[in-house]
C-alpha cells in the first residue's frame, strides 16, 4: 500500500523515497528527529535557527552516524552568526540546505557551487520568483496556517500552491496546515510535488520540544492558535497568557516598539524547550487541532502514505 | 472525460449531477446565474440577502421558467425580513435552501416540515456539529480564505474541511478559496463531498455584479484582499480606498462604533452592484488571484470537471 514515488520530482531531485520533509524549526528538530525521518524515507532537517555554532556542527555530526539517507539544515538567513554555520555546512558538507527569513540572492550562488542543494522557503509567488530567479533547486510554499513565522499577504495553502506552481517551473513543496495523508494527497491536487509538515513532527516521539508542549500541541482545539505581531513580523503562536497580553496591545493599537517590549527575549526557547505553557512564545500550526497523538517520526511517515494512498484509490473507484 | 459522480452524497442529497454549488452571495447572484449553473449540472443558489421580498419571489419564479432543475436560496439568517423571505420560499416551492448567518435551530425544523432541505454554512466544527443537531441536512465548511463574511476563528479550507468531517456524519460541502478543478480534486481529498464556489461565480458573465468589479476581480493579484472589521463581523475585501480607511483605524486601535460610522451604509451594493470600486465595500475571496476570465457559468462548471478528472488521472498514474 506505499506508493511509488520514483518518478516524483522532488524525491529525484533529492535523493529521498517519499516526498515528505520534516520542517527544520527552532527547538523541535535536531539529530534524533531528523534522522528519524530520513531513515523514514523522507527528508530530515535540523532546526539551525536556535542553534549556536558548535551546536550545530554536533547535531549535523550526530544526524551523519544516524543516517546514511540524505537530511537538511535550515537556514534562516537573519541569523546573526549565519558565516559561521555556512562554513560549518560546507565542512561537514551537509547535501541539502534550506533557506528561510532573507533574500535567496545573498547565499544561493555560493552554496550551489558548491554542490549544495538549496530549497527557500517563501509565502508569495513573487517571492518564489525571486527564489527561481536567484537559482535555487525548489521552494517551499507555506501558507497562512502554518505555525511560526508567517507572510504578509496572509495566503492560504488552498490559494498559495496554484498560485506559486503557476509562477515557477521549479518544483513547490507545499507547507501550512498539512498533518494527515489526505492533506499530503490534496497538496499533491493543487500542484505540489511534496509537503512540508512541521507542526505533526513537534508531537513526534523524537522533536526535541518540551514534553508539555508537545502534550498542549495535541490537545488544542480549532481556533486555538491566532497570528499575531502584525507590525512586527507576522506569527501565529498558540494561546496562552503570553499571546493574550500581545492580543490586548495589538488590539488597541500597540506600536512595534511596545510590542517588541512585550515580547522580551529568549521567549521561544522559555515556551517550546523550557516548557513554560504561560509565559513562553509556543509557535504553531492551525493542524495541531487535528492531532491527538504523539508518534513516532517513522509512523508519522507510514500513516501519511497509507491514508494517501486510500484516499486516492477511493478517489480513483468512484470517479 | 466528464467525471461520474452518481454515487455522490451531495448530488444524490440534492438531485445534482455534479457536487458543484454556487454561492449564494449578495448583489452576485440572481436567476440568471442560479440557473445558469443549475443547468449546467451544478447548483445554483440565488443570494436573498440584497433582495427585498418582492425582489427574491420575482427571482425564484424567473429561475423556474429558465431552469427544471432544482436551485436554492441563500437565506442570511439575521436578514430583518427573513419571515417574509420564508413565506416566498415555501409558497414558491423552493426545494433547497441554504442558511448563514444566524441559529440553525430556529428555521431549521420547520423548513425540513415542509420538505425543504436545509444546509447551513459554518467556520468551525463546533458550528457544524450545532447544524447537525438542528436537523441540517448538510454543512457548508468556509474556510478563512472565503470572501465576505468570515468565522473569528481564522481556520482555513486545508484545516477546516478535516476538522469538520471528522466533527459530523452529514456530508460536507467545502467553500473558501476554491476556484479550479485542482482544487475542487484537493477539497475532495480531505474529505468533501462537494464544493460551493462564490469568487469563481462573480467572474461569471451571468452574475449580476457591476462589469467594472467583475474586471477589478480578476485583474487582482496575491494579497489584495484581506480580512477586516475585526471588531464587528470580520469580512474579506478586495483592498481599496475605503478597505485602507478601516485598514487605517483597526491599526490604531479604532472601536467597533468608529468602524461602523466608517462602513455607513449600502456600501456593498454601492461597491459590488453600482461599480464605484474605491469607496465601495468589495466582498471577494483569495480565489480572485487564480483568476483571469470571465466565463459563461457553464464553462466554469465544464473547466471545473475537466481539470478534475486531468489531475486526478495525473494522480493515479503516477501512483
Amino acid at each position: 500500500m506505499r506508493p511509488d514515488f520514483s518518478t516524483n520530482r522532488i524525491c529525484q531531485l533529492l535523493g529521498i523515497t517519499y516526498p515528505i520533509i520534516q520542517a527544520g524549526m527552532i527547538w523541535a528538530s535536531g539529530w534524533r528527529l531528523a534522522s528519524a525521518v530520513s531513515n523514514a524515507g523522507g527528508l530530515g532537517i535540523l532546526g539551525a535557527g536556535s542553534m549556536y555554532p558548535d551546536v550545530l556542527r554536533e547535531h549535523i555530526q550526530k544526524c551523519k552516524q544516524a543516517t546514511d539517507k540524505p537530511f537538511a539544515v535550515n537556514l534562516p538567513l537573519l541569523y546573526v552568526d549565519i558565516e559561521k554555520h555556512i562554513e560549518i555546512i560546507l565542512e561537514n558538507q551537509v547535501p541539502i540546505v534550506f533557506t528561510s527569513a532573507g533574500s535567496p540572492r545573498t547565499w544561493t550562488p555560493m552554496l550551489k557551487e558548491k554542490g549544495i542543494k538549496v530549497i527557500h522557503v517563501v509565502s508569495s509567488a513573487a517571492f518564489a520568483q525571486k527564489a527561481e530567479a536567484a537559482g535555487c533547486d525548489a521552494v517551499v510554499a507555506e501558507g497562512y496556517e502554518a505555525g511560526g513565522h508567517n507572510g504578509r499577504e496572509q495566503t492560504t495553502t488552498m490559494v498559495l500552491i496554484p498560485q506559486v506552481t503557476r509562477a515557477v517551473s521549479i518544483p513547490v513543496i507545499a507547507a501550512g496546515g498539512i498533518a494527515t495523508g489526505e492533506q499530503l494527497l490534496a497538496a499533491m491536487a493543487l500542484g505540489a510535488c511534496g509537503v512540508q509538515l512541521g507542526t505533526r513532527f513537534v508531537a513526534s516521539e523524537e522533536s526535541s520540544a518540551h514534553p508539555d508542549f508537545k502534550k498542549i500541541v495535541i490537545q488544542s482545539n480549532e481556533g486555538d492558535t491566532q497570528l499575531v505581531m502584525h507590525k512586527l513580523v507576522p506569527v501565529r503562536l498558540l494561546k496562552n497568557d503570553f499571546y493574550r497580553r500581545i492580543e490586548e496591545a495589538e488590539s488597541r493599537g500597540a506600536s512595534a516598539e511596545e510590542l517588541k517590549e512585550i515580547l522580551g527575549r529568549a521567549r521561544a526557547k522559555r515556551g517550546m524547550f523550557e516548557g513554560d505553557l504561560q509565559e513562553g512564545e509556543l509557535e504553531i500550526g492551525q493542524a495541531a487541532s487535528l492531532l491527538d497523538d504523539i508518534l513516532p517520526a517513522a509512523t508519522i511517515v507510514q500513516n501519511l502514505l497509507r491514508d494517501y494512498a486510500r484516499r486516492l484509490a477511493e478517489l480513483s473507484s468512484e470517479d
